[in-house]
């Protein structure tokens, strides 16, 4: 079977001409969502689009469409391909930046070779995939798929004061379309995996089933500050020794579920944290995650009944609030089972996972059948400009792709 | 048997009055060695120690003596009483105060009932004993009995970068007498418990075996800092885990030894420090403490031995530096029997105990035979605005102290 080949080069070089966009005088990498910088982001991924001889159209909350063929209403609904190109702070060059270029990249390619599509063809930079600047993340793409209304979004005040609305008009990307005034009949995002499951298994591409559902829960316990010295163990209420049993219990419990499951303390702190008071209070955050949707709710449980008998064990009062929650998404078993035979078929080693990030794709589901794939994160790192994949890797899932939307075309015509 | 009776409202008042000197605009009390609400609380010990008819001495690390009876080379060695009146920040008006101020109060009333003391009885009060503005504390008496030189404590520089010898001769208690120019025949310190044990089995005094060792050490656990959603359990190594495990382990080790051992982790801090980051750092603080040599020297062994088979299952690096390491004291077991059988005499209920804070009693161990006595602290509270004592609790221990005196006088004659 003949791999289609994208131009490596042209993909490669973008990432970079890209990737220095947003580097201040320190070389640390920031393009937040409608600041000057994501602004020339913008500008180049325009340009490049249009060179190649693409329409490029900007909704209202700002998301890019770079359109192959015609998007009429009334005509074929077009297959959607996306990520994003805002980053975070100190950020690295591949989040989302690469799921938009190798987009690019295929349509370019199967343009390239005088594919004639019997659909069109979009990809999609949507607009505050971070959430750095303006809450919530993920916001263009569920403003697409209309689970958050663009008023509501536009009117989000930034972490500067600033409102959304007015800082997409100063950059020029306030269009005039509304958003999701077209509805995909697919939607495929490739990705950096942002985890160390791919390389650590020796894997080239990850087939994503689907996004991990969330649990944020913070922990407020309340003992009894006393001396260090001077108070005996069995007059303690010590709650950081209480804290400390969360911990180590969420740790036993998600490691019961092999991967199915995560739980994580990742903020600990401890009052009124001198080294010989006895801590009064604690406060901690867990974040939990599984794709499963009845292990998540179980796993609240079984903590909610370990904080209950906490408290009676160790007379800490214990109070807990829900920061977040969100139900895990499934992408679309077809397409997906598509993606790995391609994916097989030109060669490469696949494993099926679920996304413990958030993605667009999460967005789209509800709207249109949708695949996700990653490549490798070196080291597991992202979010940091240590953040990086192996060229070859990139230029393999590139190629993947554009053998998938190829395929898709095919299967259509 | 005939109670010895003090003069409660004299006592109680002294205190009162000594516990506004030092109060500011907010009604935080604070008297720091060597600073201006120290003179003052000097100048009023001196004051009612003068109007006693005591000689009043000055030393060259600023301890003051308030002598009954003629202190002379080669004459019989004197009784010492003492304690401490600087105190923390945001004190309460007890801690050292009531030791002093029950000392001057002992002698007074003997002094009243015509008693010819056979060798001098003096009351210290030491130079700061709290160690806040100049390390280390116990300076005062530490000096006096010959375990730091007077001439390091009086170089040592403050927080605020002021020099001791400087700030004593400021304040106008800087004396020319050499620190420890006399020995004493045996110290007895009385001190409110800073703990609830008194409090919680209903007794009136603590007779106090010794002090308890401190051993307190910093742990600095390297793991691998990593995203919430996308690290398996599998592949992570959790700083925040490691030492949680820490935590418990501590407080399963010293709960075995019902009460013969306190351990506390009071500090703990995770690195980065977000939400849904595994920490790959964790740094804290233990302070372990015994009365028993070879049970804190034990508790450390296992502590290591712990920490060690740590590093392997979690693969964490894990640094331990110690901060601090003091033997047990143990105070004079004849005295001891001397005091606790006052006390029983006069009708208080007494319990054996050891002293988890630091005391200047521990430092004129070595040098003279030695007792400390406690008196309640209401709800253990210490080193705060809520320490509290009631006031029948206060005079029972002074009238104890006043008893001991006497017998020690009689004892000689």
């Amino acid at each position: 079977m003949k791999t289609t080949t994208i131009d490596e080069q042209r993909l490669l070089g973008r990432i970079r001409e890209l990737g220095v966009i947003g580097l201040d005088a320190q070389g640390r990498r920031t393009r937040l969502a409608a600041d000057d910088n994501d602004r020339l982001g913008r500008d180049a991924f325009a340009g490049w689009a249009r060179s190649a001889g693409l329409d490029v159209l900007v909704d209202r909350i700002g998301n890019m469409f770079a359109i192959w063929g015609s998007l009429t209403e009334g005509g074929p609904k077009p297959l959607l391909i996306g990520s994003h190109i805002d980053s975070v702070i100190d950020a690295g060059a591949l989040d989302g930046c690469f799921g938009v270029l190798a987009g690019l990249e295929a349509i370019e390619s199967l343009k390239a070779m005088g594919i004639n599509p019997p659909f069109p063809v979009a990809v999609a930079a949507f607009t505050n995939e971070e959430g750095v600047r303006y809450a919530p993340d993920m916001m263009g793409s569920a403003v697409f798929a209309g689970s958050v209304s663009a008023d509501a979004a536009l009117a989000s005040i930034g972490t500067d004061g600033t409102r959304l609305g007015d800082e997409l008009a100063r950059i020029g990307y306030a269009g005039s379309v509304e958003p999701g005034f077209f509805k995909p009949r697919a939607y495929v995002e490739i990705h950096i995996e942002q985890g160390p499951v791919l390389e650590r298994e020796g894997m080239d591409i990850g087939i994503v089933e689907g996004v991990q559902g969330i649990s944020w829960k913070r922990v407020t316990i309340n003992g009894q500050a006393n001396h260090a010295g001077t108070t005996p163990m069995s007059l303690r209420t010590d709650a950081g020794v209480a804290a400390a049993r969360i911990v180590t219990f969420l740790d036993d419990l998600a490691r019961k579920e092999t991967d199915a499951l995560v739980a994580t303390v990742g903020t600990l702190s401890l009052l009124p944290s001198a080294i010989n008071v006895v801590p009064g209070r604690a406060i901690l955050t867990i974040d939990m995650r599984s794709s499963s949707s009845d292990l998540l709710l179980a796993a609240e449980e079984q903590l909610e009944a370990f904080l209950a008998e906490l408290h009676k064990r160790s007379s800490c009062r214990v109070e807990v609030e829900s920061l977040a929650r969100t139900e895990p998404v499934a992408f679309d078993s077809d397409l997906l089972d598509l993606v790995e035979d391609e994916a097989i078929s030109s060669g490469q080693k696949t494993r099926r996972m679920t996304s413990g990030a958030g993605h667009d794709a999460q967005m789209i589901a509800p709207i249109a059948p949708t695949a996700m794939l990653f490549v490798p994160s070196r080291g597991g790192i992202s979010h940091n400009p240590l953040e990086d994949t192996e060229e070859n890797q990139l230029v393999a899932g590139a190629n993947l792709l554009t053998a998938v939307v190829k395929r898709l075309l095919r299967g259509s015509s």
